[in-house]
């Protein structure tokens, strides 16, 4: 544990010794005039995570940070000034046809002691961190009734089953009215698809239809129609659908009643990493934390899913190098390729991340943000690409690619099977997921304390120097053992907060 | 009242004097060989509401429906046969450059006597048909925090403010990790800020945001950062956010319980139609009736908003001459366009409607749905165009461009104002709506009688002669007047069973 800094003390953080710039650690900022240990003095204000310029930099030349590039100087900035998003022009991002390709490829040694969870077991050979009923839905039409049905079941019948966690109704708004043979819609129904088979589940299926809709709810039961699928259309009326559904979900939560949790290796385990609310802080404690857990995930043998196309496409030179084989960089790079696409047919660009709240916390830009962003996935090889709500098939460090909306990219790698999701953040967000637990980490010692019933991990103290990335990194992958067992619950699971299940649909509603 | 018919007796429908084709009237379907009084004989199976060829019809000739060509033959079709999906060659849709403009304009004549109900009355002049505590939020990330509180609101507050009809946290999948500037998002956003000022909250304006969020709350507060606006980024935890919440609730409680409902002329009223899940009898039971509903409503004084572009594309040469105006012709063509163009940016036509359920109906092609779904419209002049999501602002029937999904539509009609929704349905939906009240109409006997808790208003005997278009037509009247006074409930609001809010978002997340 490193010595308590003295928070009386003017602090900065410059990550690379590349760097032309350092932000502010001291919470409410810092004055002009303010006198640094190293000699710098500030020439004006300067906000809390926002940059201070280490050196005098001239019109168009570069500002650095994390040894990368992040925009050019509009005007010239004086050793000491704010740099200030408006100072920062952004350069192009990386081109997707001359990355250097698996030239930078660690070697994964596993740890020394071997690490386990307890979880269920699933017939299917995996292993769930909850045990829940799912109840899927193939169309928003059934929303309704089944919302009725499911607080029906959660009064009456769930208190009879002890072992089972909760009820959850898979409710989303795709289903009908969609354009559903157009190329992208393959997005919205895989993910529909593979919700369906969550790892959490336990194995059991249960799947509400209507009837009429375009995606036939056979499509979520890999092509049968057996008695996992109810139909309302075949119901006569709203009384026997409710009663229907609710003996359809006693049989099920019979089976999951019966299940135990039992030893399993972490190498069962598919964890999510994310970063939601981001601040200049997220790149220099969270997100480097979550990296080094990562990297011991990967080192016990898990999987990791990284995501967030929009925050990784601008530091992309700096993972086609980590690709595992060329196949896997060229998938990142089509990843890449179909976003870009997809943005431009919206006439959006990539300046439309990062959100205003990620500049009050002092990023510049996206290749700022981008920069912090990926230090979540740690120094393992990439091995494998998923398209948007594939599900996870190999283990290892995964680049899973999903918008960077905090709730489309929790669906989406929900789709892909996580078991559990870290979620750094440091302007704040009250997140959760309901089929798997968020363990929230904090960029900063102040959000922890002013959300002391949100927050799960402070990764603030790492940069007042009372602990380091690899303390944090450690408490979080400790963490992730104690709430996949059940032996601890987030925060968000005690207050019982979850976000909705949000789509990603790129194809037209018709 | 008609005479009942005898369901004994082999029945057909033939809706114009040109039509070349028929729908079987009779559940369960016709048998070969049975033959009709007019002496037509079947020369196969036909299903309930699929189609017989009342003529031999050769290659390539016109399939005549509605009056109105719906197809031409695959292949030789004989008189007595089942006109199948697959030998309906679809017809290229209206071109959009080529339309006659307003030579159809009816002219609206008042109702002998005067309609009112029983309405709240808000302080900008507007009626309310509910008496509703609306919480907007600015962004999904607030979800879960909205829910838990609404739960606590509804149980500890709202039994002491008996004047009050709910509380809803109108909870979307917008906000953040989205393109706020790309030229398209100008439609999730002004749905968001058309329904926190939707009239049955009675004036009461309360919003919930994070406080780093893309769209920020002071957009769904014209602007303004005043006590209307909670950011949770500014609370002190879970449990204070909790408290501050229940608190600003309260105040609006109070103010709503005071309102009582009063007497208003139905010209306040703005009352939205829309179909689901259609068949073959839509177009001839309760279509029609509706149709006629909604020229009692405009003659009373009444907005009445139809929809759903995707069905309205292929008739929209029997629309544009309807336009009251050359400008509200343009307008009708250049959402048609819009719609044309976003289709084929994500590779889809209109082939993608109708549904799988629409065809088992009897519906070939989106060709016979649109002519059977804008006789939902009546035979008023069409007064406006609203593009999806802005507020009604004419008296009379207006086009509101939605698309034909049924919970994306209704969604943009409670933005534009909606107090009350006709939903008429064959295959059957238990579609609902929170903020409004839905009431829903069945086109078959069958329906009604399977789902007789649901389904509001049967149509259906009007196919079997039991009534005409006008009797369900005046009950569709007389109900809307009932259930917008709040002394009839409909299904959906007696089971409190309400779709989500399905934002269209046809702009890229990012």
């Amino acid at each position: 544990m490193a010595i308590k800094a003295n928070l009386e003390i003017p602090l900065f953080i410059k990550v690379n010794q590349a760097d032309n710039t350092a932000i502010i650690v001291n919470a409410g900022g810092l004055k002009e005039g303010i006198e640094f240990s190293c000699g710098l003095i500030l020439t004006e204000f300067i906000p809390q995570g926002h940059k201070v310029a280490l050196a005098d930099i001239d019109t168009g030349e570069d500002i650095v940070r994390y040894g990368e590039v992040i925009g050019y100087a509009q005007s010239p900035i004086k050793k000491g000034a704010w740099i200030r998003e408006a100072l920062v022009v952004m350069p192009t991002p990386p081109n997707l046809d001359s990355l250097s390709m698996s030239t930078n490829v660690a070697i994964v040694s596993p740890l020394e002691k071997e690490y386990t969870f307890l979880g269920y077991r699933n017939s299917d050979g995996s292993a769930g961190t909850k045990n829940i009923l799912g109840i899927s839905t193939s169309v928003q039409c059934v929303a309704g009734v089944l919302d009725f049905a499911v607080k029906k079941i959660k009064q009456e019948l769930l208190p009879s089953f002890p072992n089972v966690d909760d009820v959850i109704a898979l409710t989303h708004n795709y289903g009908c009215g969609v354009a559903i043979n157009a190329p992208d819609a393959v997005i919205p129904i895989r993910t529909i698809q593979n919700l369906a088979k969550h790892p959490n589940f336990g194995g059991e299926v249960m799947i509400i239809g209507l009837g009429c809709e375009k995606l036939v709810p056979q499509r979520l039961n890999d092509g049968k129609d057996d008695g996992n699928i109810l139909s309302l259309q075949d119901e006569n009326g709203f009384v026997n659908m409710i009663q229907s559904i609710v003996a359809m979900a006693k049989e099920r939560l019979q089976n999951l009643n019966e299940r135990q949790r039992e030893v399993c290796p972490v190498s069962d385990l598919v964890i999510g990493v994310q970063c939601g609310g981001s601040d200049a802080f997220s790149g220099v404690t969270a997100n480097p934390a979550v990296g080094y857990a990562a990297d011991l995930l990967v080192s016990a043998g898990a999987t990791v899913l990284f995501s967030e196309v929009t925050e990784v496409r601008d530091a992309i030179h700096l993972l086609t190098p980590r690709a595992a084989t060329e196949e896997v960089g060229q998938a990142l790079i089509r990843e890449m390729k179909w976003y870009d696409d997809y943005l431009s047919r919206g006439e959006a660009d990539r300046s439309a991340n990062p959100s205003p709240g990620n500049k009050r916390g002092g990023l510049s830009n996206v290749v700022e943000k981008s920069l912090g962003s990926i230090v979540k996935s740690g120094t393992s090889p990439i091995v494998d690409v998923l398209a948007p709500g594939e599900k996870a098939r190999k283990k290892g460090l995964v680049f899973a690619a999903t918008p960077a909306s905090d709730f489309v990219c929790g669906t989406l790698q929900l789709a892909s099977g996580i078991h559990l999701q870290v979620f750094t953040t440091g302007r704040g967000t009250p997140y959760g997921l309901s089929i798997a637990p968020v363990i929230k980490v904090s960029t900063r010692n102040a959000l922890q304390e002013q959300w002391h019933d949100l927050i799960d991990i402070n990764a603030g103290k790492i940069a007042t120097g009372e602990a380091t990335i690899e303390d944090v990194g450690w408490e979080i992958f400790n963490d992730i053992l104690e709430v996949a067992s059940g032996t601890k619950k987030t925060w968000a699971d005690k207050w019982g907060i979850h976000n909705d299940l949000a789509l990603f649909n790129p194809s037209p509603v018709t």
